[in-house]
């Protein structure tokens, strides 16, 4: 029982479950997407503002791969570094804290404090590893929803969020649409492409190649930092663009403070500026995430699909009921913003009320993590 | 000495040293661009068509990253796949070898005959591994050069590759501007991206990260299979497009023969076609290619910078004497055709003769061993 409770406490430091205002909701069971069910969930999860008396002027910002329930930190509301979308909360921003009581939840499967691959299966009282089933953007949502009945919220003003976070907010449209007035996905389309998935998979071979994963049974704090910090160097370059990795690094040697390369091995011929820096970006997530986690979450992204379950993307659509914006990004290679317009049209297609605005960004799917000022220029459009 | 000749039999299986009418000249040194040098150096190479009487009736064909010098095969001239270039080259063809005497060598670094970290190291008696110098695109070229002279060439008709090929066929025309009356460069440009460097470098950090490389010592055979061909999975994503790559795989379940993942590691909720296509073709590679040429020669494609050593751009492009084409490829985001476009554009403002083609191909990157027809009406251009 001790060494239990030492490698719960492991993972809570490994996980970096934020030290904020983060609470947590505990329910029995969630049936999942693609079989079997989770037992129990818990989900940590933070909030700012105020529940009115109808209960219903509640927004739900739902996070992306790597982020966590921290969209938004009181105490440093000026510090875009301080909190994911800092920036766009607070009072009398976009979404306003003094009207609005905002919501946004660890997404189960991740490691950030709601029930995940690090969790302990009641089972057989170690982490889950890779015993954890395979889990759904649809499964997260009717975890979020879970929260809400808990929290005694009757109506969502609004759903709002970018990446997985916005796979997350087109489903709560799809599969909650008399329960949310609007609606704003981000960077997110109806399903993943071929070459997304390509990716995210070759991400998942290199934690899964690293030998300290141990097939997912792992110590707590020696997992596969290797592999994770490689699979983490290319997911940032996905996450960029050609142009603004042009604007911001060509081909200049490293001018900054050296970082080891994942393997230590020497430079071959010198080091470029671009490499440093994804190691950095690299070395950084294994301080702040699970790799079990990593393969979960990034596999959901792949899964998602908004026609599953429905005769087809037409049916899945035409069951949307809240007004919608969709926010493309220009320089985005990992959601296409020709995918985002075409999801935007076809909700149009099915008499729903659907906007679709393109950030005119260089900076990739990350635009909508950095570019404030486009942003905000969006979000006035609902 | 026994063990050393098997050492050396091994290489040559894993190698794949083609069983073709491959020739050898050895040559007793060579002093590197990046300093240092190799000595001595062999290059393994093909021809095809017999040099005329003066002696400059000569193409040089150059090969890419994993190719070699089997750019045609005389008993399979109609396949393809039995040949990179295989539909260009032969008797009234584009490469016409009726009237040219067709050169192509491996080139150093790799692991196809010539030289490179799996040859034997004459200081130590064992393979080079990773104490094989750091080599670049000009290196290639001088030993080409040595090549050439060894075959009593006296004058170049023409040089001609495609991405490192193509970084070859440009450092031809620029080290040796009197000896090559034209020179085709495709879907190649005067230096590399910063995004196409970080996804070269996350390949080459899977290989390292790989504990079968063992720092480069490797028997061979049982070297980083597991991460070369995840190197390789990424790779061909780099190499394709996310327009073809939507056309083939789109996200189909795969129907095909499951391949094991580089990983052997279960699928999590089900395997898309286009994983099962990656696991395939990094597979294939393994069988194939030395993880530590892979190192050496990304690393040189990394590197090549046309101007290295000239006090601008404009000065080393200036030198150029040879009728040039440039073709880029519409789809290619390894080598995006605006930087192709841009070099012929600067090459021709130098004074120098030079034209830009794009062959309006989904296939990406690869387009140049694959779409035969917009291929030969390019190269008429020229």
């Amino acid at each position: 029982m001790v060494a239990q409770l030492e490698c719960i406490d492991k993972l809570r430091h490994v996980c970096r479950m934020q030290q904020h205002m983060v609470s947590t909701f505990t329910f029995d069971h969630l049936a999942l997407q693609r079989g079997g069910q989770l037992r129990p969930v818990m989900l940590a999860y933070e909030t700012w503002g105020t529940l009115n008396a109808e209960a219903d002027n509640v927004i739900l910002v739902t996070h992306a791969l790597t982020g966590n329930s921290h969209a938004h930190d009181v105490e440093n509301p000026d510090d875009p570094k301080a909190a994911w979308w800092n920036p766009l909360i607070g009072p009398g921003r976009y979404f306003d804290t003094e009207r609005y009581f905002i919501v946004c939840a660890n997404v189960i499967g991740g490691c950030s404090g709601s029930t995940g691959p690090t969790s302990v299966d009641p089972r057989t009282g170690h982490p889950y590893g890779m015993r954890f089933p395979v889990i759904t953007i649809r499964d997260m949502v009717h975890a979020q929803r879970r929260l809400l009945e808990h929290l005694g919220v009757r109506h969502l003003a609004m759903v709002a969020g970018g990446s997985i976070g916005g796979q997350q907010a087109l489903e709560w449209a799809v599969t909650y649409p008399e329960f949310i007035d609007k609606v704003i996905v981000v960077a997110a389309s109806a399903a993943l492409t071929a070459q997304a998935i390509a990716f995210n998979e070759v991400g998942r071979q290199t934690i899964m190649a690293d030998p300290a994963w141990q097939c997912g049974d792992y110590t707590p704090g020696q997992g596969p930092l290797t592999g994770l910090a490689i699979a983490r160097m290319l997911a940032m370059i996905t996450y960029q663009s050609e142009e603004t990795m042009e604007q911001r690094f060509a081909r200049k040697a490293t001018q900054r403070e050296y970082v080891s390369s994942p393997t230590f091995f020497p430079d071959l011929g010198g080091r470029f500026d671009v490499e440093n820096y994804l190691y950095y970006q690299g070395n950084s997530l294994t301080r702040r995430f699970d790799a079990n986690s990593y393969l979960y979450l990034s596999r959901a992204m792949d899964l998602y699909d908004v026609s599953e379950g429905y005769p087809s993307i037409e049916d899945a659509l035409r069951r949307i009921r809240s007004k919608m914006l969709f926010v493309g990004i220009r320089s985005d290679f990992l959601f296409p913003p020709a995918h985002v317009r075409w999801l935007a049209e076809k909700v149009s297609a099915q008499g729903g009320d659907a906007q679709y605005v393109e950030l005119d960004s260089p900076h990739g799917h990350d635009a909508f993590l950095k570019d404030w000022s486009l942003m905000i220029d969006a979000l006035q459009l609902i």
